[in-house]
């Protein structure tokens, strides 16, 4: 079972932690934890070997740690989240894969397309898709239509996985540091539009893919994980599309693997993540 | 400043060490603990802001911990190492460069070689080479020879740097976890001779190196870090031993890094490496 | 348009066979040639800009090649496979999602299970499932049960994705380097059954997934590529098989695009692989 | 023995260079052809057996390319560099090393730094350091000085092993792709000073390195290789320079490799590289 920790740094803060935890006869098997000395914030994940009330040993540490602090005991095992796509299936069609037995450590409730391209390949896992265009409306619109699709589900977490437009500041603060995105580029190379073609002009040896929260700054919020692979003159741009698509792939899950087994802090622009 | 401890495990050991740290108002600002539940053991490494003292803490520690723990406060900063080596140059040369540029982690006291080929390049970083010939005389004395070339510089390490000759079990435990090899291969495939030419047979995509604390089962004891680099059909078996050199040479850095910088418990036949 | 020729090596080939093309006004846009010495075999993988009649051409190649040469002039652009199964879901999910989204290479024909457990997940992409049960009856019955589902299809490969089943000296013979299996270990480390807890026992830093061609010498086929991946003292076993699946599953993705490319040549027990 | 051909590309011409080579009754053991259809560019890099009279087949050769072809036969097997340096040991090191024990592929003849502070490390293996000195004096003067001492050398590169001055235009035309950089990151990302700080900043996942010719549009020149190594949260600014300077070291060893192996070709602002 996780605990997970996060709040202003102090002297004793472990100690305090664990010796609750002690006093209730739980074994630390696991912990990792780190401050922030720059931020001033602490940042702790302890496994613990099982916990019988995860409610009162909440209520326990809230009580030895300091105002505004973070604590989860035992947070929600297996996320609700919902995938948001436009055209592209690689990453969709892992995640239900991965749905479909059960080794994602998320429930998908539903995906949400601005196009229709992927409701076959979604039905086809028995899962609903919800078809919202987003041409001839304003984002207002549009917006508050996702709003309406999304809220019934109460998801943890928003997938945006290639989905192919930008979200308004209003709706990334409704959901904030619970929207994920899969950027087609090493970040912060290749920001904007067209990046590997950007690439193939640049002649590069690598391309990356980036995971990350998102927030307002397009591009620019905490990176979950960045993966790469080589690439090299004999790859014409398609290659390189078709490539990064794999990189892309694995760069998502395992940045939704690393968020749901609450392994990532936020910590200002930057990620904590203990792996 | 370092804090390491390795015991049997029990409820509340964080708690113990933790309010230890806190009592004395040190600050923890990182913390890796990991329990090893089949063997019921213990481990952490814990990393304060200063001590003052660290021979006291030590003794306090060792208090609240059960019989048997090692508990090492600010553990040697720059460690003693005697580098052993038969012909091959590039680990060598690469530890000599870090020692000569502070920035190895540990002091070279010293280069034992059973053959004359690296006393140049060792005398060029004004590092005393000793020759201890290993032919035309049994293991006993050639090992009571190192053992009068070692013991004078008490190291703390002693470092098989291609150093091709095996050691008797009564050597190996005079300094039992204290001797680190690099082995030429991904073990425990190619184990024993020639593992390049058995590489170079079978075809395989990927080579490896091991580096790993020396035991009394050749090749088998506890493994530090592996690190591979991919192989293909254009390279003979000339340019497999040379690509492999590059790997070795980074395979030990690596091992020795973390073994300096006291991140790597051993756990009966494997290791608990805190990266 | 791709070329692909194996045969006996002899001074000339290249310009043989590039005065084939030239003649015939093809233009060659990337070539990679490779001479084996030790078994004086030459391999050539050409591209041309585009051929009227791959037939003619090939006649005119065979002409100046020597004797049992190899030459096949645009290949079978959409191999034809049946892929093999027993309960793992991981490499089948993914062969099914890219061949429904056509990005395999390769077209599925059906897909052969010894345990029912896979029908479900094949037959969301409409793909037939044919149960061949294993239990209770001779190999010699079990393998012309499978030659009875296959010979119609005509495919060009068989693939092994987690088929738990030793095939027949007679079987392999009849698809000789066509049948591709994914191993789950780092070949040659840990051959035989359970490589995970094999590896987890012996404290491995990296783990290895192999796709190689089936032979009868069991697990000592031509390897065609391997992958790793880090792994380290935190992961249980069950993660380490967890974590293995994803490399299995890009391992395998890999070779079955290689193989299906025409990139792969067989020499000896190795391969030739012109990536 | 090596053959670099690089030209105008038109159909036929692979023919014609192999059909030369045949007559001479040379055996081409291996062949890496590439066409670059936007330049309409053709590159060849062919290994055969063994050459008896260079010169001759080279002037075969280009009696049978387009005006304008580059062809080398048996180029310059050991090229001849000199090593720019500032401050910061670490790839020079390297390249002394490996210059000493003759696995460099090429000779060092000198190394200039602009600070005295690798003079001793240089010195310790028999290489001539000279001081030029850029403080107070203008470029022009600054670059002079450097020309009076590289051109007696007559190099074949230069290496700039982190030298931390720009060079002029003028400068580098002079040496025009014969200039490789080492830039402390991952081109095209954090481009200009302190990359390392804005690695930092940005909270990335994975640092690169990237070796490159010098074009006077400073970090924009063809890129010869890239190298990442993957970091987290834990490491301090300082420790990412640390990591980072390994990253540079093994990127440029590779980058030096490739072009001094002949492997290496340039097409307008990318490589062509046939590792």
């Amino acid at each position: 079972m996780v605990i997970v920790i996060q709040c202003k740094d102090s002297v004793g803060l472990v100690a305090a932690i664990s010796t609750v935890l002690a006093k209730t006869g739980y074994n630390i098997v696991s912990m990792r934890e780190h401050v922030d000395l720059e931020e001033n914030k602490f940042f702790a994940r302890i496994v613990v070997d099982s916990i019988s009330d995860p409610q009162k040993i909440e209520i326990s540490l809230a009580k030895v740690l300091p105002a505004y602090a973070v604590v989860k005991v035992n947070p929600v095992p297996e996320k609700k989240i919902v995938v948001f796509v436009t055209k592209e299936y690689h990453c969709l069609s892992d995640i239900l894969t991965r749905n479909h037995f059960k080794t994602l450590g998320a429930n998908v409730q539903c995906v949400i397309g601005n196009h229709p391209d992927l409701k076959n390949i979604t039905e086809r896992f028995n899962i609903p898709f919800r078809l919202v265009v987003s041409e001839n409306k304003s984002r207002e619109i549009f917006e508050a239509e996702l709003m309406d699709v999304i809220l019934p589900y109460e998801p943890d977490y928003l997938i945006l996985a290639k989905f192919m437009r930008i979200l308004s500041p209003e709706f990334i603060t409704t959901f904030l540091l619970k929207i994920i995105n899969i950027h087609h580029s090493f970040l912060p190379a290749f920001i904007g539009a067209n990046p590997y073609r950007q690439a193939f002009n640049r002649g590069v040896k690598i391309i990356g893919a980036t995971a990350h929260f998102v927030t307002n700054d397009l591009d620019e919020g905490p990176i979950i994980t960045q993966k790469i692979i080589p690439v090299n003159h004999s790859l014409t741009l398609t290659d390189l599309i078709k490539a990064g698509r794999e990189n892309e792939t694995a760069a998502l899950a395992k940045a939704m693997q690393l968020v749901f087994e609450d392994r990532v802090f936020v910590c200002n622009n930057k990620t904590v993540v203990f792996e």
